[in-house]
């Protein structure tokens, strides 16, 4: 069975987050915690993106063979030269990237953009791009958050990216067994619609959902919002078909709980388009949930809240776990609470009635049949008041779920206001979670602030194991003239901070271009080796995705 | 802290399995069974094994230079020479290897036994054998039964086999994030003995768990026999300390849920001793349970009880899952009830009269608090009635549990009274199960008796997932004079019958020297060639348990 999704995906924005008819203007209110937070003078609206005619792109460096070559491969309406697609591909939704291309600056557009339709293609345009000396961008969603899309030639002649979007067939589903098999470019939404009339659902809700791909979950590990509960992209994966310049790679296996030696699809998971292009998943899937339970819980203390999380992990049973697991520190929860207006002003005033002056807010989803999850609460509950939480209903998590793919958008006006905005994450034990939010809170805060400006730093725990929690920083300050180096600045000691801590250098945004100097520390300088090694056997030429994830110098890959 | 275990490792016997004390002889009953079903006219105790003295070892291979330098980085008194020692150390546990000694043939004994006290030794013993051109098997409770330590010698002077026994301590124990680090040598009961004080369990309990190590079980993805509810070995494993020719590596992240790249801790996870020796690994642990709950049900067919297996994952809440869950075929049941005496057939009475003739009983243990495991057991329970279940009660299940380790000691008995037995495993998806069942069984059961003897296959599910299950397979014949060409014709018509299912090659006994020629056909050519790249990057001498894993011929070895 083959089902051909008729998907329509709205084109993203050349200068920021998605669909711009979704975005929604920020209120006064918001405007006014922003100024006297940040202590700016002025947030007006005086930095706007320059019209798209004057974005510059180099020229196309791709010889009229090349051209004619990839046309005959994919035929002649699926290859843009046009400085349009080119802008569109020139690099992904970091807010670098973003303020970049509102600069004007386009100049690392990829040469041209492919757009494949079978595996067969992908496979001999690697072939041409390996006789040519091009280097070679996989493109999903574009939604990287870490430089992982950047078009950069490296040492090669030209770079092309392969935008993944028409390869986006549901394959086969396996009701029994509960897998179904895609093709990698079919997007969140249309995931989930395609498996819907089967009963089922990946339950994968990154916050890039509306726009990322399949392929692109795979290739940078990424968690959802509900994966707590239906489990990271890695664990949901099965098999993964990768086009390599060596050659079409079948990695995985249907078995489950094989113990035939190294697990090779670890190696592909989360390759990030260095091995490969990743044109075919088999992934687990899950029945679509009867109902939705939510609740929300106030905590003196961000500590005391991570305390109560570890708690409902640890002394609750397995399958009581929400699918949905998220604690705001006390300064994201103030900003909530600012920004939500005369409801949350009266919860706020409960709350401080109750003893709790600085909460940390979490809230909950609990997935599945209505009784079993009402049920599931009810024992979680105990958990959480035991631990010193004030229930507080199930508004808060329907608020957030409501507006739970919004938040990115919030960011293009922001810019446009002046506003330096970026997230990073981190995940640590249980042990080392306190001291690694204070830690890197507080470089993130300090470097911001190194210029003498204020600045704002708010935190969450998204993602709830049993050695530990995911920590994710949402951080604004007043847009310097060189924003290049503000960013670079907080970046460096953000991560020199995680790093110090132990604790990883991401826990869902992957690695690409921006974290690649961190890896050593992370996987020591015999893991590069091994890295280089197996990137050497599949890309021998070196020509996938230069400079992203091994910190090889452009100039001297292999 | 640093806790020093006195575990004193009771000697396996040198041809056969574990400490003999603990074998009990074959009752009447089964004496009479095994003549009557594989019609053999005698089976008495003709088959002994020879005596030890009469067993042959070739000359130590090792320059006597050689041996001062292992002296000088162990201590003399670690390192043995001598016969029995080599003896000991000459293969595995599967029936071929204990078939060869029990026949005096231990010529591929290793030239020398090493007991390494730290990972700095064996960095430094590494480094010698890399220089002196000598093959490195490490060794851990030797029960491999795919022949992972045959020391074999391939195109090198001389054959190490490092015994990690002396490795044994528990390092560390964070009881906030559950985790705990040890060194690599420990022993099933050690782990278990020196987490117990701290309220926690690993869970692991693989059929060799007396005497397996914990880095044999990492070595190797061993999944135990509750790992249905505590997770395989790959999922309880979170950092491992690898000493290789190229240097120490440090794999894996205590922080959770890194998207940081590929996962390398899965290329060490199942690397079978050929790409370095793990000496520390840090696992998850679990609280100890407070108890156990025991249920049986009896099922009209396989087929009707591996589809209750399978509602029972997908119908039942994820918490209610047992620890434990086995389903025996029709074969294995009726071997059971016949070797039970006058209970089991009472049993078996009771069972024809509710409609089973041939009934496939299932056994679980739900751990847990014992008001949560009995209310997981009673919902468990309407979905095996609903899926044509009849309740048998505890008895079952606390019989299997008693006897869990003993099984294996049987073999030693069955081998003297020439009766061959041996076992195999594998895992398909749900949709795949009944014909890789079908299939595999009656290739076994076909190369068993094609020599004209009669044959016994029963087969068994003891690991359950969301997308299928495990199968594991015990068979017995009369053992031919060339017992040699017998194990290779059935193992070789089992594979190939695995191969073409689709099914894995391996479940939980791991690739080693057995399953080496399988495995182009499990990960493919590239995978493979990516295999053998990540060798040379760690062994480039490929001293590191030459022809484990990757089937390349040893003679032409990088």
């Amino acid at each position: 069975m083959v089902t051909n999704l008729t998907e329509s995906v709205s084109p993203s924005v050349w200068h920021g987050w998605g669909d711009p008819s979704h975005a929604r203007p920020l209120g006064a209110g918001a405007l006014e915690f922003l100024r006297s937070t940040l202590k700016l003078t002025s947030i007006d609206a005086g930095h706007p993106p320059v019209d798209l005619a004057d974005v510059r792109v180099g020229p196309v460096a791709l010889e009229e063979d090349d051209l004619d070559e990839i046309r005959a491969i994919v035929g002649t309406q699926h290859v843009a030269t046009d400085a349009v697609e080119r802008i569109l591909h020139a690099g992904g939704k970091s807010t670098p990237d973003l303020l970049r291309r509102r600069s004007g600056d386009a100049l690392e557009a990829p040469d041209a953009v492919v757009f494949p339709g079978r595996t067969e293609e992908v496979g001999q345009l690697l072939s041409l791009c390996v006789r040519r000396q091009l280097a070679v961008v996989a493109f999903g969603g574009g939604t990287s958050v870490v430089g992982g899309v950047e078009p950069l030639r490296g040492r090669f002649a030209g770079v092309v990216t392969l935008d993944m979007r028409r390869m986006n067939r549901l394959l086969q589903v396996d009701p029994v067994s509960r897998t179904a098999s895609f093709e990698a470019g079919i997007r969140g939404p249309a995931i989930e619609a395609a498996l819907a009339p089967h009963g089922f659902t990946l339950g994968h809700f990154p916050q890039s959902h509306q726009e990322a791909t399949l392929g692109g979950y795979v290739a940078t590990r990424s968690a959802g919002q509900a994966s707590t509960g239906y489990g990271r992209s890695d664990e949901l994966v099965k098999t993964v078909h990768l086009e390599t310049p060596a050659g079409p790679f079948d990695v995985g296996s249907l078995a489950p709980g094989t113990a035939a030696g190294p697990k090779l699809l670890d190696v592909v998971v989360g390759s990030e388009g260095t091995l490969g292009v990743i044109t075919a998943v088999t992934v687990k899937v899950s029945p679509t949930p009867e109902d939705k339970v939510y609740g929300s819980w106030s905590f003196p203390s961000f500590a005391a809240g991570a305390d109560a999380m570890r708690r409902l992990r640890h002394d609750g049973r397995l399958g009581d776990m929400p699918h949905v697991c998220r604690l705001s520190d006390t300064d994201e929860t103030a900003s909530t609470f600012k920004l939500g207006g005369w409801k949350t002003g009266l919860l706020s005033g409960y709350l401080a009635i109750r003893g709790q002056q600085t909460p940390a807010l979490s809230l909950f989803v609990w997935e599945g049949d209505r009784r079993g999850a009402s049920a599931r609460m009810r024992r979680s509950a105990r958990i959480l008041r035991r631990a010193g939480g004030i229930p507080l209903g199930p508004a808060p998590g329907k608020s957030w779920e409501h507006g739970r793919f919004s938040g990115p958008y919030l960011r293009d006006e922001l810019l446009t206001r002046g506003v330096y905005v970026e997230t990073l994450e981190t995940a640590a034990t249980w042990g080392q979670l306190e001291p690694t939010y204070q830690s890197v809170r507080r470089a993130i805060l300090d470097a911001l602030e190194a210029r003498g400006g204020a600045a704002h730093v708010q935190t969450h725990i998204s993602h709830v194991y049993s050695d530990g929690a995911s920590l994710y920083f949402t951080f604004l300050s007043g847009l310097e003239e060189d924003w290049l180096a503000q960013n670079a600045r907080v970046k460096e000691a953000a991560s020199n901070a995680i790093v110090a801590a132990g604790a990883t250098i991401t826990h869902h945004h992957a690695v690409g271009l921006d974290h690649a100097p961190y890896m050593g520390a992370e996987i020591g300088d015999l893991g590069i080796k091994v890295l280089a090694g197996i990137k050497n056997t599949l890309d021998p030429a070196g020509i996938m995705n230069p400079g992203k994830l091994i910190p090889t110098p452009l100039e001297t890959q292999p």
